[in-house]
């Protein structure tokens, strides 16, 4: 195998830029055979080298590379677009000495060759739609060498530096490299809560109104330092802008085509009357989703409460489960639900941009995903611990639903008059879901896929070897799926790519919405347990490696994408923190100080005014703040954001001064000489005015202009008047 | 005066741009006539037309007209400077076949020319500052004709049209061009609340719940229609962006010079942090305004009290107008002194461009404004009519300062047990506040000056004849002030130019922030009295009308600035709008309902509780509704935003077509034969492909890469693999 370890040193990917997958089972052989030609004729035609190999029993795998020329165009005509566009500053230079800077700009730019539309220069391939419908994936390959050396250095390491998070842009794109430039910057951010929260943790307790402050001021500090990190890591990066530049929804319906005044050309468009109109069925959605998982949480709860603190029946120590159970099924599955009717209310919209139906549906799914994860905490502090001396008698109910199982005498044992409100609970669940939750989650997201996918190969495997001791009997070939085999030395190759192909698609907007989640904890009932900081330091050091190395392996390689934001994420975190600053006050008001707490273990003495107040206190002074806090950040320029300022200013500086120069030049020296020095009055000078005063006597105006002649006489006449007049001692005197 | 009325007709302003109006007397006559010959060099060199007559006893006018050559020089120039701004679209046309667009391009063309820095091509002049400190004012001539007709036109209408507009801002600039479309628009959304608010006073009175809704709803929609119309207008005079392009304060004094490692220039800064901790002076000057107005209009508004309704003894149909003169004299007294203090403060914060200065200042002149306008009716409404039982026995310190004036009998009769809270004070300082002051405030802003300044003229007129006839006597010549006698054609203009250079700058800011605190009312206390819409509504008629006529004929024409914005105002709108929402349901809360009012007039059963909740529900479903009205406006465009983004697109498009173009050309023809008719199959082809590959027999990837010749070999290959493969019902069969 010393060629293959070659060319691993080599080109690793045997310099392939990216597989195309084309599946020729749907409609029909002939139809596939005609599509794979337009396919190659077209890529061909834009300047693309190919290949083609066999994929699995209904694919074929076209392998793409760019030659040196035609990309070269390509990042040329890429640069100009955005110089238009006002993403870069200066104009491109020419193409014949442009060159991709990063690998990610070289993907992007193949890709932008093979999917834009043919009107801008591309071979307007649509994957999954349209007449495109057999070309199903569009990949470039992992660079398996450099992810397992990137994963290796990191695990020895605290933080990732600049140079390491630039690299990930290098390779992965921007998209990328912002969601780990934010983990990043989150994860550096969580050292001072973590500290702080641990010493209050073991000075103070819970509820503790300095952590509680220090906490707001922490996340409010957070959210404003990430906007601020997204301008500079856009300069760095030359993205700022990019997001402006909407790409158009495929699946855009236009209701009717309409001349467009300004460019003259014919576009769909969709009133946007009539989209807002469907936008309202988003209040019902939202309602349906917190009732729906609203009474499934409630009930659960309920269940749960009855069981472990009513309930003296038989098999305790096992029903106490059940509740679990049930949210561990119910919700999961009802949110599914809810997100799928999210998706189908977010198609019917009907938007026109990618980016507005993004921004839609992260809106729609973080509604879910507000109630999921925060709605327990939430029954808990603001219903269960107030009000579960009205509420848990009321849960007789479910004593009829136990009745037909246990004895009589047991019945009568679950008695209310004993209840006692459990004080704890609240920090247990706080601690359940910011560390148990967190671990679960991690092994779901990560740990999981990964067997399943090991699991999925091996069986693969098996029963392709299976089939071939079967088809042995049957013909004389080695194998029917087989027809083409492999080179020897391209064999590993292959089989690598077949698996990558096979790959799920990775998306980031999935691990951005884990991360907003996880700070809503923070923000939301951190005062409960300080801990919880400390909790998510660790666990984000864990999560920055686990999420690359979920994108190396159990995913395919992203196509590369521009990005100067991480979207609609951040208005969500900044308005958890808003949140947080009620939730917080109420917490504190409810919860801090032992006095407080009655026989039954409920606060006694909660005053509704008084809640009221510190939370209308709280928040106006979170806004208060959060605008202080702005107002500063904005006035400090990130380093990268002054360089861009300056090269802008630069780049219209030197282009000023070049059309000043023109104009300058000219007629300069001999201008100056007339203007210093106008005709003297001779008698010729003299005639002439008299004559042009007489032509233009009629006209007041050019009488008024013709008295004096040139500067030197204006300044002979205004000097005169101002000696004339009397100076003050001069005026004194004469009185 | 057959010339002068030619003259009329004609150039009213005997074609004159610009007067310059420049101060002799100090610091001595020498070095103004040197000064003097400096300036007017600098400009006739800057290709400008000069001439020069006597002002008054210690100036001199010098009047600028700027020649067609040199003017669309500078307009170019000024394009240019646009157009890298990103303020243009299209590049402009060159110099030679530019004209300016509108007087008000002319006019600022003209005042770039003479005042920006020589660096930009300008003549670099600072009127009041550094070495041009002998120029004093620098203004253009009012068109009075126009004005008046403009003035005649508007009279006879409601509405101003969309023309009209364009007009002002053709005439006046965008500056004011904003300040009469901001007026205009919200003169006619006044339309609405006024008929509503009619409406509802007519059939449901005051503190109407519904009243109050579709008030708040209709400041939201206002507000969020004014940013939408911004944009539209900014776009329709081609603004759009001109704020971002910020001007360089003069009076910023540098900390120290830095090289900027962007550009490469030295550059005076001035550390943000140190500003910032400056600003935090802010905070004690908020303080010190509140505390220093409120102790004033508490304490007036407690002897008001008294007087009012205590008091008993002799003189009290005379005493009663004490509070009122100690408010109309103390208030603004102490406004003065505070706006000095901020004044004072902005200057000590250093700001480095006048737009940061500006936007500062504004802050703190806001917080001033809010104070003095609103906090009387605040003090009614949250301290006097719930407090007034605990307060009121209180004010017996009053008659302390009574008694010496008094007979002790009517002492006595200051009885507190009498008191009765005044259920009417609240409306009636709605409607003083909302009627009274704003028919007062258009007479002090309006009539006044006028009134001043004609008796002012006609005393100047006065003393001259007297002094004239004093200086008979002793000398010779008719008059000492007037040595350079003007020529008689010329005498109405100069009088008409030496009465404008007297009058006084014109800001908008100021005309803007009393619109701004009238909104404000409209806002915050409307509900008390729905009929405060249509007071507005008629009083703004008179407004836009009024102060038209005050631009005209009370100050000095104003120079035209470019604005896309009415600038903090606009912040200020939707703070009010804000704070609104939550005065407007506490107001509701605590007087909606007879049946609250106990025996003394005051609101018996008011809870903390309710009240609090009302104001959390109001203010939380007021910044959602807001949420949505601005999503749901953010998505109409306005036809002139749309009109530039498809100009600024189809300029796109021509540049990417033409780069597209050329590349496409060059080997179109010859490269598709090559790519669709790769060389056939010979011997020499073969033996070629058999050297190639043994060189490189060493790097795989290339040997993958030459495994297919072109695209049809590939496609050969593929459709090869397609057809091999058993279609569903083969595997079928073979099963």
């Amino acid at each position: 195998m010393a060629a293959a370890t070659e060319a691993n040193a080599l080109g690793y990917n045997l310099k392939v830029d990216y597989v195309i997958h084309y599946n020729f089972k749907d409609p029909s052989k002939s139809h596939a055979v005609a599509q794979l030609e337009k396919l190659l004729q077209a890529l061909a035609h834009a300047g693309l080298q190919i290949e083609i190999r066999q994929g699995d029993e209904e694919s074929l795998l076209i392998f793409v590379r760019a030659p040196k020329k035609q990309l070269n165009r390509a990042v040329y005509q890429s640069r100009v677009r955005d110089w238009l566009y006002g993403i870069r500053n200066t104009e491109p230079e020419p193409a014949s000495s442009i060159e991709p800077h990063t690998e990610a700009e070289r993907l992007r730019v193949i890709e932008h060759m093979m999917t834009l539309p043919t009107a801008e220069g591309g071979v307007g391939i649509t994957p999954n739609h349209g007449e495109w419908k057999n070309v199903t994936k569009i990949l470039p390959l992992h660079d398996e060498e450099t992810n397992n050396k990137w994963l290796h250095d990191w695990s020895q390491k605290t933080f990732l530096s600049e140079e390491e998070l630039d690299q990930i842009r290098d390779k992965f794109g921007e998209s990328l490299g912002f969601y780990f430039a934010f983990l990043q910057s989150y994860f550096r951010f969580l050292i001072f809560p973590a500290a702080f929260g641990f010493s209050c943790w073991f000075l103070l307790g819970g509820f503790s109104i300095i952590y509680t402050i220090v906490n707001s001021l922490w996340a409010i500090v957070f959210v404003e330092y990430w906007k601020r990190q997204e301008v500079e890591l856009s300069c760095r990066w030359q993205t700022k802008g990019v997001s402006a530049v909407e790409t158009k929804r495929r699946e855009f319906v236009p209701e009717k085509e309409v001349r467009d005044d300004a460019t003259g050309e014919m576009r769909g468009v969709f009133p946007a009357t009539k989209r807002m109109q469907r936008q309202l069925l988003q209040i019902p959605f939202a309602l349906l989703a917190a009732v729906g998982l609203g009474v499934i949480i409630a009930t659960c709860f309920a269940i749960e409460i009855f069981i472990s603190e009513l309930y003296k029946g038989p098999l305790k120590s096992w029903l106490v489960f059940i509740p679990t159970i049930l949210v561990s099924a119910l919700v999961p599955t009802m949110s599914a639900v809810l997100i799928s009717v999210a998706t189908k209310l977010n198609d019917y919209e009907n938007y026109e941009t990618n980016e507005a139906y993004d921004a839609a549906l992260a809106r729609k799914v973080f509604v879910i995903n507000f109630i999921t994860s925060y709605l327990p905490i939430l029954l808990t502090a603001f219903v269960y611990v107030p009000y579960a001396r009205w509420i848990v008698p009321h849960l007789d109910i479910f004593r009829l639903t136990v009745r037909p199982f246990v004895s009589k005498e047991h019945v009568a044992a679950t008695d209310c008059s004993h209840f006692k409100i459990d004080p704890n609970r609240l920090r247990n669940q706080v601690i359940y879901f910011t560390v148990t939750a967190q671990i679960v989650g991690f092994a779901l997201e990560t740990v999981v896929p990964y067997v399943k996918q090991y699991a999925a190969r091996k069986y693969k495997e098996y029963n392709q070897k299976h089939n071939n001791v079967n088809n042995d009997k049957d013909s004389p070939e080695h194998s029917p799926v087989r027809t083409y085999e492999d080179p020897e030395e391209e064999k590993e190759f292959l089989k690598r790519v077949r698996n990558e192909v096979e790959l799920p698609e990775y998306t980031v907007t999935e691990d951005l919405r884990e991360m907003c989640i996880q700070f809503g904890y923070l923000a939301l009932f951190s005062p409960v347990w300080p801990l919880v900081p400390l909790s998510f330091f660790i666990n984000n050091w864990i999560e920055l490696r686990s999420d690359f190395f979920k994108i190396c392996k159990e995913f395919r390689r992203p196509s590369p994408l521009r990005r100067d934001t991480i979207g609609p994420w951040l208005d969500n975190l900044g308005f958890l923190t808003w949140v947080g600053s009620i939730t917080s006050s109420a917490l504190l008001y409810m919860f801090s100080g032992d006095s407080r707490t009655g026989p039954n273990g409920e606060p006694t003495d909660i005053k509704g005014w008084a809640l009221l107040l510190s939370i209308f206190f709280a928040e106006h002074i979170y806004l208060i703040v959060r605008y202080a806090v702005q107002t500063a950040m904005a006035r400090v320029e990130p380093p990268n954001a002054r360089k861009e300022r300056g090269e802008r200013y630069l780049m219209r500086k030197r282009y000023l001064e070049s059309t000043l120069q023109v104009d300058v030049n000219d007629t300069l020296a001999e201008k100056d000489k007339v203007i210093d020095n106008p005709p003297a009055l001779t008698r010729e000078a003299l005639e002439e005015d008299a004559r042009r005063n007489s032509e233009h006597s009629t006209d007041p105006a050019e009488r008024f202009w013709m008295r004096q002649r040139g500067w030197t006489e204006s300044a002979k006449i205004g000097s005169g008047i101002i000696q004339s007049q009397p100076t003050k001692s001069e005026a004194k005197k004469k009185q």
